[in-house]
């Protein structure tokens, strides 16, 4: 089950995080740039959606990108040599055995993958063990809890909780942005900061209407139709339902909100 | 039992809205401010919590605050007094039956009263009644349904969910923030623009723990016990845990989380 809603392992799902990525680099990426020659490692890049934003970005930085999915590492080098960046080293590995030494890199950057781990704190802490100190580590995650709109619906709700329901039992945690500042308190990192990226959409903004509301969000809970149903989660036309309210919250007197949360640290 | 929990009918509640304000005032208030000479009509202003920032942020506009109560006109006149301002006039009048010529007015100001109105879009039309053609309307509003936190509590959002509902059963609308461009397009303003205005608290900000999630949020909630409990929305060991993991999200690991959404339109 896991497999069918974990993103990043299906072409449809791919392109949907292409998309996110796009619609979103501004928001969630625009404040994150590395010096001139420092070193940065990437955990967790999936197939390379935030790789080659974080690349371009950052320039002159030499970025070490990691997956544990060996096939999503292929696809990771695909977009980043389609993109043409030549700072970018990519290889399989598991954030929770680094084949680094400690204190390997400068910084840490990681987007969207503690939200698939059973032991985030564990994770963050293996990730500061190669942290320089003075180094920091950005995090990046989204909170399914954060979502509301207008029409309000019931049906739509129950139908966002189905994914964070799913992700609970796939031992991840759909609601993990919330929750950074406590995560990065345990794992040990100090001068944590906080930045909520709250998206919201009405229709004088109709590329996030189409980028984020439709492509991005109620396509994602849209794939997690069938894993839903078998699950008994819902019932197809409550689910059904649940679905058009959603795209419905896209039209032309609906709204949309959603929150990223970005925080960054420095390990002492 | 609408008078148990609408705001600013009783000192203690007074005093919460007070601290709102003062808490608050940056987010919500630091973008407006009114050119020397022109005429603001404040609609809805209550115990005056927001007068005296409206008045002091524009001090050459002349501004005329109006609520539909006359004890709490009385109640602001003695803000007004109190904090030594000059440029505000105060008189009990009613939104619905507005007793000024058409076009009296520059600019239109309202904060926290739409929620409590069983018909916003009446409410916004008859204000722009009173605007002149270019004029501008700010509106100012919160959303319980924006509201999570961690750690995460059934218990919590169901005390919430019971404000949401009290509102409703007395014709108001504990949602309306995310609303506000739907509600301003229906009553015909342009150039309609929606700022939402998140409050993120975690542990190191310690005025906002205390400020906002403990004083305003929490506080609010726990003030709306006795409806509930009358009402039978919750059980009373239940409403009483649901306060308590309010608090529990004070604490050093906790996060507390809020959206109000400030709107911005013009007459054309």
């Amino acid at each position: 089950m896991t497999s069918t809603y974990v993103h990043g392992y299906d072409p449809r799902e791919n392109r949907r995080l292409q998309d996110q990525a796009s619609t979103l680099v501004e928001l969630l990426h625009w404040d994150t740039t590395y010096p001139e020659g420092s070193s940065v490692l990437e955990a967790g890049c999936g197939v390379g959606a935030q790789t080659v934003t974080l690349a371009t970005n950052s320039p002159g930085a030499l970025i070490t990108s990691i997956d544990v999915s060996a096939a999503s590492v292929v696809e990771a080098k695909k977009a980043v040599q389609a993109a043409g960046i030549n700072n970018v080293t990519l290889r399989q590995a598991d954030i929770f055995h680094l084949p680094f030494p400690p204190e390997s890199f400068d910084h840490v950057f990681l987007c969207f993958v503690l939200e698939h781990l059973s032991q985030p704190v564990e994770a963050l802490s293996a990730l500061k063990y190669v942290v320089k100190p003075g180094g920091t580590i950005t995090v990046i995650e989204g909170d399914h809890g954060s979502t509301y709109f207008h029409p309000d619906s019931d049906y739509a709700r129950r139908a966002v909780h189905c994914q964070v329901e799913l992700q609970a039992r796939a031992r991840g945690n759909a609601l993990i942005g919330r929750a950074l500042y406590p995560l990065l308190t345990k794992a040990g990192f100090g001068e944590i900061h906080v930045s909520p990226r709250m998206v919201y959409v009405d229709s004088s903004k109709p590329e996030l209407v189409e980028g984020f509301t439709k492509k991005t969000f109620a396509a994602m809970i849209e794939g997690i139709r069938k894993p839903s149903l078998e699950s008994g989660l819902m019932s197809e036309v409550d689910f059904d339902r649940g679905i058009a309210d959603l795209y419905r919250t896209a039209e032309a007197d609906g709204v949309f909100c959603y929150t990223f949360f970005k925080a960054r640290a420095v390990k002492n």
